[in-house]
């Protein structure tokens, strides 16, 4: 990450956007495209990984720590932390490690399917955020000041569902509930600060018309990529939860209720 | 799944385990084996899927629908039920649906990564539940008159957070409001009835003592596997949502906020 210029002028950032379609010519890559594109003609840096066509390895195992000994019991965070301090983790995950250190905002690109991302960027995030990087004991504390503290993060997914299905009464739940596993469980936790979910709904027939409207909107949500403001989620160490990290009563907003308690 | 025999003694019904840890000597090995034996001694049929032993493919793409034409553009839905319809899904897909169809609870075994299940158990949600099988038009419609309707479901999670942390209050969000895009997301929808959750919490240092405990309770949750309440999802056809899947004005218990709307 750059320090601020402090000019009046945005300066160049990098942006690490991660992809998950198993077709080129999908809604995803297009979307992925149109936000590369706009992105550098912004004047970002951008990077891409395109998990299926990197071929991405999904699942944690014992290769993922080549030093691990066949024949011991692997110890996930145990032994995910211990490589990750010794820099003895897969050459891949590595790899992905050190684009998302350099990055100032991390975006992930993907359908929703079963209400959460499809398993290829599971493993993206279950390999790549390990002990000693994503979190642990040897990095700070998480919500807040974790370890990747200072960079952004923007969910862009798309479901065939309608919008008032995930809104705020919807069956599905409304979608930033839906998505509480990666905006306050992997961004927040991890320190990056979550934007609101960018969403493109009925995505099973879109019109040319309507693709056009999504891009448009998605531009104006990459162009407040540094300047929106983040979700409100709170601080583990603001003084609003006890030692049991629970929120202490009577700080909720009136009427508050569900995940919106650890929200300010 | 079985009829009633309309007597007293408990009949036999199969439950199909599906279980996801990379290593054989771990906690969540443990409890898939110890839930195999209760279940069994208790008259019950045991089928096991054991992901990582079975290698398990965790991704979906074209290879799944052996029909699909290589330079035709895959379209996830239309062609998984194409493929679904016809009884031309890749072999290992096949396999696993009829697991599913043939029982009367699934419980899905796993550690907690990053909130939410390990990538290769989202790959055999993702690649298993195919529309024409889980969902979609050619089915029974979502939320309690689903496709796998009459099925019971169970979480069983290791964590090694601490309990409060997953309470009503805690920071990580109930567990319940986490596991939302399980219990409501993939049980509730496709029409299967979700228990609550059972959860190991501070799994990474269990003593002896602990681990019992968490068999005796896992046990317990077993017994009640067709037999304890459900969690009263509401359904989509009961009246309390409008055409646009939004829940009706006023139909929430008082005070009820979050994604405790969708509970009766």
């Amino acid at each position: 990450m750059n320090e601020s210029n402090g000019g009046d002028t945005p300066r160049q950032r990098t942006v690490l956007v991660v992809s998950a379609h198993p077709e080129a010519r999908s809604l995803n890559a297009a979307l992925t495209h149109f936000a590369v594109e706009h992105l550098r003609a912004a004047g970002h840096r951008v990077r891409v990984s395109d998990l299926y066509a990197m071929k991405w390895k999904a699942t944690v195992d014992a290769d993922d720590f080549p030093d691990h000994g066949a024949d011991r019991r692997l110890s996930v965070m145990a032994d995910s932390e211990q490589a990750t301090l010794r820099g003895r983790l897969a050459p891949d995950i590595a790899a992905e490690q050190e684009k998302v250190r350099e990055a100032d905002a991390v975006i992930l690109q993907f359908p929703m399917w079963w209400f959460s991302p499809p398993a290829l960027l599971k493993g993206w995030i279950d390999r790549v955020f390990t002990s000693g990087f994503g979190y642990g004991p040897r990095v700070p504390p998480p919500y807040s000041e974790g370890a990747l503290a200072g960079r952004r993060a923007l969910v862009s997914v798309t479901t065939g569902a309608r919008s008032t299905a995930f809104s705020d009464r919807g069956i599905h739940g409304r979608l930033s509930d839906v998505l509480h596993p990666l905006q306050h469980g992997l961004f927040w936790f991890t320190g990056m600060a979550p934007l609101e979910p960018f969403a493109v709904y009925g995505a099973n027939e879109l019109s040319a018309q309507r693709f056009a409207a999504a891009r448009r909107e998605y531009g104006r949500r990459l162009d407040g990529l540094f300047t929106d403001e983040p979700v409100p989620f709170r601080s583990l160490v603001g003084g609003d939860y006890d030692h049991d990290m629970r929120l202490l009563p009577g700080v909720e907003r009136p009427g508050a209720g569900g995940l919106d308690l650890h929200s300010r």
